[in-house]
This record gives C-alpha cells, structure tokens and sequence, in this order.
C-alpha cells in the first residue's frame, strides 16, 4: 500500500468512526456508549479508532465539535458592508433545518448533556453553544441598530429560532402522529421552513 | 386513628409520592427509576405506594396523566360567543412558563421519553400530547376563519410556543451561562414573557 493510499483509507476510517459515533453517543449518551461497540460498528479495530482519537472523551468532543463547527459557520453572516439581513435570516432557518436533517442525533445528543448535566455540560456550553448563541444575538442586535430590525429582545429571538427546530428533531414520532405523515419528508419540510421563515420574519421585519 | 385522619393522611402520601416520582422518573427514565427509591424519598413503606398505585406503570402513567390534564385545561379557550382570542394567547404563553416552573421535570420526561422512543412514548403521544397540540392547532384554525389572527400556519405556530419555553427550560444551564443570571429568576421570567408575548403576538395579529 503506497503513502497516500494509506492516507485515504486513513481518512475513511476516521470519517466513519465519527458518523457512527455520532449516533451512539447520542442514543446512549457518553458513558453508556462503549468505544468496542463504536469500532465494531465502523467495522475497524479498537486499535485504530484510538490511533485516531487517543481517547473516549477525545472521540466525544470531537463529534460534538465537528457539528457545532457547521453550526458557527451557518450562524455567521457574510462579511462587508451591505449585509442582506433577512437573507441572513432566511438562509439560517432553512441551513439549520437542513443541519438537523444531516445530523438527527446532534440535538439528542446535545440535550441529554444539558438535561443530565453532564461531564462535559459545562465545557459544551461555554465552548461550543454559547458562542453561536453570541453570533445570532449580535446580528439581531446589529439589525436593530441598522434599523432593519424591529427593536425585538435579541436573546428570545435567537431562542426561538434554535428550539423551535431542536424540539422538532428530538420529537419526530410526536410530529408523525400529528401531521398525520411523515414530518421529515420532502415536502413537509418544505412547507416547514416556508411558515417558519414567515413567522420570523413577520417577527423582525419593520412594516 | 379516626377515618377522616386516615383518609387526610392517604391523600398526604399519595401526593408526596406523585411528587417525588416525577422528579425521579424525569431524573432516571421509567426503566432506570426505581420504586423502591421514590417510596423512601417520599418517606413511605413500598406497601403503602403500591396501595395507592399498584403498579410502577401505574404511578409513571399517573404522574404523565395528572401534569398533562393541567396542561389540557390551560390550552382550551374559554367557552362562550364573544371570544377574547389574544387575551387567550397571552394566558397560554405565561400559563405555559409557569406551568414548567413548578413542574421543572414534566418537560425532561417527556422528551427522555420522545429521544428514546421508550416503552410508552406511543400512549403518551396519542392519549396525552396530541390532544393538546389539537386544542391548539384548532384554536388558531378558529382564529383566522373569525378574521382575528393572520392566515399563519396553525401546527407550526402551536409547535413554537410549545417548543420555546421546552427547550428553554431542558436547558437552564445553557441559559444560565448565555444571561449571566439564574435563567428562571422572577424578573427574567416576566421579561422573558413579555418578549415571547410581544414575538407571538406580532406573528398573530392582523394590522
């Protein structure tokens, strides 16, 4: 096997071991998941997987950061000098849709650790939540001064947009029931991120 | 002992142990709670909960059915022709947040038992919280075809005034952290009110 051939298969495999992480952490949660049944999972050895992450809690935080890294880079908005705010908007509601989708067991994940108040709540909170809670604050307050925005409370906005969302994700077989059809679907989704974007944007946009 | 005195003291008992075991069933799950544990926290015999409630089952569903009838009655609008259909809305709003503040757990039990998609999280969603979102959904439905409220999207409105105060109250120590003071202090609520009321409001109000 040449270098960089090696190096792909190396990729691969940490690539897997993280999606497959992923979803047991957050069906399980940090110590009732076992890093022998995330290998077997991925289909590689114990062996690799702590080449690659050295440690459970290495692995751990870094699925955790993988995902809120998606997360800062949808909540920040375009840099310069003629920012389209409700784009902004728009483009939010509709990626943090799409994120939940891509990754269903994130919002699990993530509130287990806030309801158990885990080992790791803390560090989570400080290092990963609050500061894309601080990017959606700070652009709604900035719109506020650009007299874009309604004079809105910045924090109960950004709230709303997050949790409405979260709730959503972590509750599917409630929604299944009520909709009558299944609430991930195509469509649904569709007419989802239409009514939300009309809410929100009813919410922040001056007459 | 007189019957009366006995009687007082059963309902005494009873409501001890329906407390203590909404706290430990949000804490632990159905499955990890033990009834042992909520019969010494509650300071009675296994014998004397087991006569109240006969069975495990029996005291989870109890706990469930007796927090979800309070939401019931907070959710249905006031009977009667002349509607107050915002006044309404503003009492389910502050109904709602102080609804989760006295019952802190409600909201970690029911979405350990959405997440997990646990033993009785069928019954739940069917016989508990659909028929409330129903109350909901259709008072909204009424609202528009009266002229009063905006032609919004009734399931998601409902869905958000749900999920806000939810995931605000599953995750107060992120809120801690983001305000830099206690999340459920009396003046933040009333500001948290106010804003959620003011959001809300301009999302249902025709101009």
């Amino acid at each position: 096997m040449g270098l960089a051939q090696a190096r792909a298969l190396g990729t691969e495999s940490r690539h897997e071991i993280l999606r497959v992480a992923e979803k047991i952490f957050a069906r399980k949660g940090y110590s009732g998941a076992s890093t022998r049944e995330i290998a077997e999972t991925a289909g590689v050895t114990k062996g690799l997987l702590f080449y690659h992450f050295q440690t459970k809690e290495r692995l751990y935080l870094t699925v955790i950061d993988n995902m809120v890294r998606k997360l800062r880079a949808l909540a920040t908005p375009p840099a310069g000098e003629d920012i389209d705010w409700m784009g902004h908007v728009r483009r939010v509601i509709d990626g943090w849709t799409d994120f939940l989708m891509e990754h269903r067991d994130f919002q699990k994940l993530i509130s287990r650790e806030l309801m158990d108040e885990g080992k790791f709540h803390k560090k989570i909170i400080d290092e990963y939540l609050k500061p894309v809670y601080e990017i959606g604050t700070s652009f709604v307050r900035e719109g506020i001064k650009a007299g874009v925005f309604r004079p809105v409370d910045p924090g109960t906005v950004v709230q709303m947009v997050i949790s409405t969302n979260a709730m959503y994700f972590i509750s599917l077989p409630l929604h299944r029931s009520i909709l009558g059809e299944d609430p991930i679907g195509p469509e649904v989704l569709a007419r989802r991120k239409e009514a939300l974007w009309a809410n929100f944007s009813r919410i922040l946009q001056k007459d």
